[in-house]
């Protein structure tokens, strides 16, 4: 511990925290109630009274400037509290939206009424962001009803449309930067490695989903009185997807890896240090066997180095038994993840080139470009960082490390980029929470040992000497 | 033309057609009515009361031994006239069951309630099989009205699960075989080029349909926290795949062409001579550019060559947009059309062995075999297919011809094995008849000469001499 800004206040904050836990169960068991299904039409309306009801919470714990900010779908609720001229800003994002629940029948309770059975909360985003978010609003709360103030200037961003890809948050992260100045933002919509074991997730990969689609003869073709004459798309399909990939695992793409940023021994030291074993991540993927590039374990085949899957393919008779016919279209879809310095526009390109080279005549392919997103990397040395460091650390009584995620969060980059500022990525998920499956669920003394966290976090980064010089944005510091 | 069997009596029997068409034609559209879908259970009733009319039918005009033979699902009807005992017998195989209507939409009139518009009666069923299987009752009907007896004996068999792959034929082949003792069969369930360019069908490729299902992790994985860490099988299925042809279309599993018969210069300049070009067929495909293997024409590649269609993949995510997921199972459908002297059996034990071979650890592969028959080759100098010649000639008023056809009807290598009789197939479909798809239709002129073809075949084999002698089998033979 380098420093330990919180005082006798911090004292006050906690037994706060301690006397209206119950209180605070019961509210996150209030917000989950709203079925708020982002992606389903008939829950708009539930999605817009869980965003009313949110804004009336956010008002009634203190902050200002409570805002239902409209966009072409649903609504994001918008808060802020900015009295402390002199202190650092954080922007918390979170999302109240939420997942389909379905299928509903492998539900052991009814997925929007919430019911806590032994240590954990279930309900559909319990986890998955409801619980995750609620952490920060009950700090704010705890330190706002206790000492009339924070320890630093919030602002709080809580979107509609997580679930759907985050349609509309570009243009309001550009409608409002001015709006969102700050010196960090803040991030809970992950896991960490247990409950036992807090990290911050200081690397994400970017993500470029493509369909290709490749189209043969007119109609579907009697494969008895056709089959050996006419090309069958779906095996070119499966000919150019066999090819992407040479015999060891590396992508075959011609330029795919001309931008890939080589990481030092040292790195690669620290990330064998805390990232899992190779047992640890085919436990976890339930596989027995390992794949890929040769030269890295897992972990760094996950992280540091970019990914292609191919995640589905719909081509021809799909049905059960037998259907005699060559199918006129068939179609991949496929799944790229990024590394820094990998630019998903360039990537998409070479695709493009790669697969019209080997389209032959008489066939069609189209590539549809679904999503192009960068990777993000965040300087572990930042300040904010080190500050949840120290706040997990205490709130957790476990050492904090730093771990790299395979996975992508677009709002992550779009925040690094529309606004300059890094992010600190404050998992209090579980891996077991069967996000986006049945029986979703949060594990309550992560709740509680998470609103702690943010409370000790927003002290921490209130504390900083020379906020005003927090570095702005580390887009393209290397990490050394 | 080498004879004329038909006398005195054959002007009244041709008299007695001419005068009832209009009936025939009306008793062809009440035989449609019946929705006799033998794949739908909802359809049962349907399919039981279509049978039953059928057997009805076959008494009023005089056939004996009327009997609906049942069997696990839908009845055979079985019918016959034996009272010819120094002539021959002529087995008649047919089918009442149809294909699924779906899509009804795309219908433009209902396809239980056949219509005649234009030379055309449309209705599910009206090609195939009905409309082609009424031709022989209407043609035993004009016989018996007009002279009181048929220059041949028949066996009718009619069965109502071909359109589900006559799964209880062969052992009602087996338990009857001594009651189906006959000459030839006739079966008219094919298609011929043109109105004015009859042809029979002397040759079909077998049929080894399987599906190969490859499975990975245990369940789903996030292809963005163990993309590039974990074998995909899917991208295993396509890569297993792809290399199952090389890149000149030649199937590629050890030992797949060793018993592939070569066929000599005398028969491949018959079948340059009679066959459809390489334009004709890409025509008829609806496609611009042929594919498959070097040295032989399309028709060649889709007849006395064996091929392999990947017809369908289910993997992964089949819905819109993107879903982030390593799927832990995928499946393809592969069709196997195969050529004297290939077996189908050898062929899938070929194909396990070589799927095996390519299986790494982690993986598990399993094939299920749906079908396996075998080619089926019919001698064209048999007399029955010179009686079905001259037959043809003299209805259509065209040159027959014997063409190959590259699918594959499982009864035409049951009826050669199991009865030891070679069958003529005597096709008056027309390829654009659309037989499966909505708005099938029959083309009523061939209806007609359908029926003076049928009438005359029967003639013909019954003015056959040395019928005893008509060579039983030509499972074995060559053609020269």
């Amino acid at each position: 511990m380098l420093s330990e800004p919180m005082t006798q206040s911090t004292t006050d904050v906690l037994a706060y925290l301690s006397r209206n836990r119950h209180r605070f169960l019961a509210e996150l068991q209030r917000f989950i109630r709203f079925a708020s299904v982002s992606a389903q039409a008939h829950h708009a309306g539930d999605v817009a009274n869980c965003a009313a009801w949110l804004a009336d919470h956010l008002r009634a714990i203190g902050l200002r400037d409570v805002e239902l900010v409209p966009t072409r779908r649903h609504p994001i609720v918008r808060a802020s509290w900015r009295q402390a001229p002199r202190k650092s800003t954080v922007l918390i994002y979170g999302h109240y939206d939420v997942q389909p629940p379905e299928p509903l029948k492998e539900w052991n309770s009814p997925p929007f009424e919430p019911i806590v059975r032994g240590e954990h909360l279930y309900g559909r985003g319990a986890s998955d962001d409801k619980g995750q978010m609620f952490v920060h609003i009950k700090a704010i709360e705890s330190y706002l009803k206790t000492t009339g103030e924070l320890p630093v200037n919030v602002i709080c961003v809580f979107e509609g449309e997580e679930e759907i890809g985050s349609p509309n948050m570009r243009p309001f992260l550009k409608d409002q930067s001015r709006a969102l100045v700050a010196g960090c933002a803040v991030v809970s919509d992950m896991q960490i490695p247990a409950s036992d074991h807090p990290a911050i997730t200081y690397a994400l990969r970017g993500a470029l989903s493509v369909e290709l689609e490749v189209q043969g003869p007119q109609s579907d073709l009697h494969s008895g009185l056709f089959g050996g004459a006419i090309r069958n798309p779906l095996q070119l399909l499966c000919a150019i997807i066999a090819r992407l990939h040479d015999a060891e695992g590396k992508i075959c793409t011609p330029g795919f890896y001309d931008r890939v940023r080589q990481w030092d021994a040292k790195e690669r030291a620290y990330m064998r240090q805390v990232g899992p074993s190779d047992n640890q991540l085919l436990h976890s993927a339930g596989a027995t066997a390992a794949w890929g590039e040769h030269g890295y374990t897992l972990y760094e085949r996950t992280t540091i180095r970019p990914a292609l899957t191919v995640t589905g393919i719909v081509g021809g008779y799909q049905g059960p038994g037998a259907k005699a016919a060559i199918p006129s279209t068939a179609l991949a879809k496929l799944d790229f993840r990024l590394v820094p310095d990998q630019d998903p526009h360039e990537i998409d390109f070479q695709f493009r080139e790669h697969v019209m080279r080997r389209t032959p005549s008489g066939i069609r392919a189209r590539v549809r470009t679904l999503m192009a997103e960068k990777p993000a990397l965040i300087d572990r040395s930042h300040p904010a960082l080190n500050a949840a460091v120290r706040a997990y650390d205490r709130a957790f009584g476990a050492q904090t490390v730093f771990l790299r995620s395979g996975g992508t969060i677009p709002v992550i980059n779009m925040i690094q980029e529309m606004l300059g500022i890094p992010s600190v990525l404050m998992g209090f998920g579980l891996p077991d929470d069967r996000i986006h499956g049945p029986n979703e669920r949060f594990h309550l003394p992560n709740f509680f040992k998470g609103i702690e966290t943010s409370l000790r976090f927003l002290a921490e980064v209130g504390a900083l000497r020379d906020t005003a010089r927090v570095p702005a944005t580390i887009t393209d510091s290397r990490l050394e």
